[in-house]
């Protein structure tokens, strides 16, 4: 029994290639200043390679000739793995926190669309307990033949909404021009699900000094999240709180297909909070409670929901926002589960 | 405002198609006693279809010439569907109970592998307050070089563990040719979910005079598995209990992804208890608590959870198995859960 | 035999729904304008909306109480499908052309990278029969670890080959407040695959003059890639090559999944031309020529393949990159299947 | 740098993992007779076991205390490898051969319906070209209110049909209880879709003297596609077709989505040949041509295609059907592509 330094990349040389191509490799890498360890077996050899990790990242091993497989044994993200943080991190926001024992719930509606619908919502959900506002500024959709949200219009109601009420804001981030903007009236910026993997909108809030509410993209692996959430925190900003909203499968009896293994995953990959989006994910009303409960029963640090006092007027996403009158009924239910799991509003 | 009939079938012309084509749609539809009826619009015509559903389902209306696309408008279930029963049902076996406000535990080994497990086994779960024991006999599996199980010794060790226990039991069945033993043996059938959508075990245990535990396949919709659930119950056995394991996705942190949406959907379109095996979802045993919690806080009417006294000599799906010494203080969390949700352990 | 105006939306009313929800669902649809006809079935009450397409995308249909479920007859775009237009739009670039017997034939590194990388590449595919160059100039990646791109430098590097080569340019804009650059110095501007959905980066190119290359996201489906080319089409550029690239499914070997039925469908739903891009669904050069050939056969308008000179030391995607030095063996084995589906270079 | 044997599989610790854990699963191995090294690296304990395969495989190493992953270096499959044959298989019916510069078109009904049928489409396939017959007996389906199949009566038609135009027959094999039935009467045994993982009828075509024509699962990856072939092979049958067939995905705008990025990399991994059905994957006639092509140009033995006298009175898959007065035009253009390819009708 052998005790030798554990490798960072193990590159598996494909069935028919020649020592050559093995010799190859490893000069290369040696070049590069990474250790090299070669196992000629039966019927593989198996390169295993030693060094620093960003160094080895930039050695393109996969187009050499004679390459296999290159498998990397050690996770790709660094500064997100809970390695690296003994405690869950908690996320504090004008004295709201979610993380730990603290839960966030964070409701609003899908879109601003008026100064009343917009005060009257902020009204129920902080009576109701909730501890954020979300609000939807801009509302870029599927079809150019829908309502695109209200603009800078729509941070300024929302900031009224605050000062009546003192719930920090939750809104989202889509156009680089509008950072200056959102980041004047926003407390925490939401990157959506669609731009999960837009690496210019994630440096830029990598660089900002406010928490950032990442969403997992529609077809982003648990891994790619983390790789996201660590592209922010490599520029500087470690107060993210990843989203789980669903994910693309063949089901179509819900929008999206809610991914709680993700989160439980999650919560043993990362100390950053985790919460989840159980409105977009139903994409009907009648399905968010339930999915709220069982994402509070995973072990979720939070909730972020779509409430609006008059659903059937609703100019977005109508069908899967509960009514305003109907949310503190709702809040009651999610506080029952956030108690069982030992945790309280934030 | 005209008032009609509502049609089963809409069929909708391609935007090319001619009069003929509709005509002759038209024709074949009244030939069979079909009610038809045209709607020729500025952009498209749309045929509806009034008549008896198994009628019309065994029309080839899709391959007519001119036809685009043929949409139902009820749904392809009836028997299984909440509209046949306002009340939930429940599955009665030896006096355990399934469904409404009784929570099933299901609980057991991947694979009966000897005597002392099998019985080791079902005393701890029994004294932890599981309602039924698992076990699977035959044991088929993706790799040829690993163990294929006991076979109809195992469903005689089951039997004994019934005997000690009084837990009734649940074991699969995969061979027609095996009905007869599994029959003789088993209280509760489960159709596993490569299976779901095998139509000839289907129809096997549709004849039987004992309940069904109908897994969901990998890649079966709910809509599909509803349809599995209305082929068992077409031929006479309607106590069929539904099981939701995970579905393939794009994503490998856990082995299947666990679609607690699909359960919630169920809850409103099926009369039938739904429970969750959060053991193959998730593929390793750290993940199995919080998911069977949020199975519960979803709504599901019970779990099926695989346990081993010694996972680590376990021959099959080592990984996912809860030590047997943890059972007890897991049957205790989920227990907790149940409660919240107003039911008990049945 | 009744004839009647054909709906553009069939509302489908919940099973336990009210007649006065019906009757609220008709009352709204008709203060806004459109006709409304209700079928009141056995089973089921259909409400068939007839009226303007725009007015009815703005009605929050879903959110009605007692609406099941909303079905549009109609497809949800209108200038990108084939009943627009009977012949196939061709695209025409300084005198290249894609589309109809025009196959398009586009290659360059995935990087530029320095100087000499791209002018050795771009005079390799000019003398191979490349019809365009491609080449990446902003490349932010899943990691931040790794080559993010040469920026504006690059864009010149490119223009400094299609001076000497002749070929139009084609690079990806990702960044709106890239606009301008990427407008002076490209000729078809490329949206990526992680944008496909970005509406503001859409409404960008909308409005520019110069084609757009449109890729399909890793999760959008073939409606939702028409819509994204509707969104454009709409802002009044009309000039859109549609591009197939891979999808995200279980399947791991390959890095996504090459959907050429999505191709087929597409040659069938819109007048636009639609190629194809085998290199980054393959991942790995040895799949690339199978796959192009493919989709030539399968009727794509043109193909997107990237090369370097030395893949190994390509600083992006090193192991799907072709030699340059086999490109102009791969163009001649792709130009077999083009001639024999009746098509030449553009 | 050190030269060793190389290990079958890497057993990852996991960050918190305790040297006793390591020193444990070392102990395990050894005790088996398998090789085990342990690297202590700063940040991951690896440790490479070598030894035989199927020893390996029945050590359950992913439930030991302390392990995170266990990575597999080498194949699990050895028999269906392209390792071990350097030639490419070729089968051969009744003179009839499907692999290597054979290609085999194989086409008829999707369901057995009357003998004029059957008959009327074998003489019309057999004149355009094809080289076997296809045709259903058991047709289990989805709804349990559509047609069956005829049985045994269908075999005894296809043999009707072979005696006529010396066509061999394929068909499916779906209940084991029917193996003698269909073992007599049919010349190539075809395991569909959804029993591509069913192992029990996976050993009883393994032990039977007949080609094998194995479809592709709808949620199977390429790897578990050839693990299910070893399991045939492994019981003594080598004489296997594999076939691809659409996979399950968010895709809906073809039944299935086909994966020919498959079947190229199934040309690299195995000597067996592989087959196209497009017509499965498509569920529509207009897109089986397009698909038949492409699956030639990218390399496939071989295609399975449905055909049917009229197909608007087929009692199965009606809208996939190609009426077979157009098969021998179909025919003519998938030979064009088939010679392109250097090969010829088997």
């Amino acid at each position: 029994m052998a005790t030798v330094h554990s490798p960072e990349l193990l590159i598996v040389m494909a069935p028919g290639s020649t020592g050559d191509e093995a010799d190859h490799v490893v000069a290369r890498l040696q070049e590069a200043g990474v250790d090299a360890r070669v196992s000629v077996g039966r019927e593989a050899t198996v390169i295993a390679a030693t060094g620093d990790r960003e160094l080895l990242a930039t050695l393109p091993l996969e187009g050499y000739p004679g390459v296999a497989q290159v498998m990397p044994i050690l996770k790709p993200y660094k500064l997100v793995a809970r390695e690296v943080s003994a405690d869950p991190t908690v996320i504090e926001v004008d004295g709201r926190r979610v993380g730990d024992t603290w839960f966030g719930l964070i409701a609003g509606p899908c879109s601003v669309e008026t100064r009343e619908q917009t005060l009257e919502t902020a009204r129920a959900v902080a009576a109701a307990g909730a501890t954020m506002l979300r609000g939807g500024a801009f509302k870029p959709r599927t079809s150019p033949y829908t309502f695109q949200g209200l603009g800078v219009d729509a941070l300024e109601l929302l900031e009224e909404a605050k000062a009546e009420t003192g719930l920090p804001i939750v809104t989202e981030l889509m156009d680089p021009r509008h950072v200056e903007d959102v980041l004047d009236h926003a407390d925490v910026i939401q990157i959506g699900a669609r731009n999960s993997q837009n690496f210019l909108l994630l440096a830029e809030v990598g660089r900002a000094h406010k928490p950032v509410l990442l969403k997992r993209g529609l077809s982003t692996s648990v891994e790619e999240l983390l790789m996201a959430a660590e592209y922010i925190a490599k520029e500087g900003n470690e107060r993210i709180i990843l989203c789980e909203r669903g994910i693309k499968t063949f089901e179509t009896s819900t929008r999206f297909t809610l991914d709680l293994g993700a989160v439980a995953v999650l919560k043993h990959e990362t100390h950053l909070p985790v919460i989840v989006d159980p409105s977009h994910a139903a994409g009907r009303r009648d399905l968010v409670l339930p999915l709220a409960r069982a994402a509070v029963a995973v072990g979720a640090d939070g909730l972020i929901v779509e409430t609006h006092p008059r659903p059937e007027e609703a100019l977005s996403d109508a069908s899967q926002q509960i009514p305003t009158a109907e949310f503190a009924a709702f809040a009651d239910e999610v506080r029952e589960v956030v108690s069982l799991m030992g945790k309280e509003l934030g």
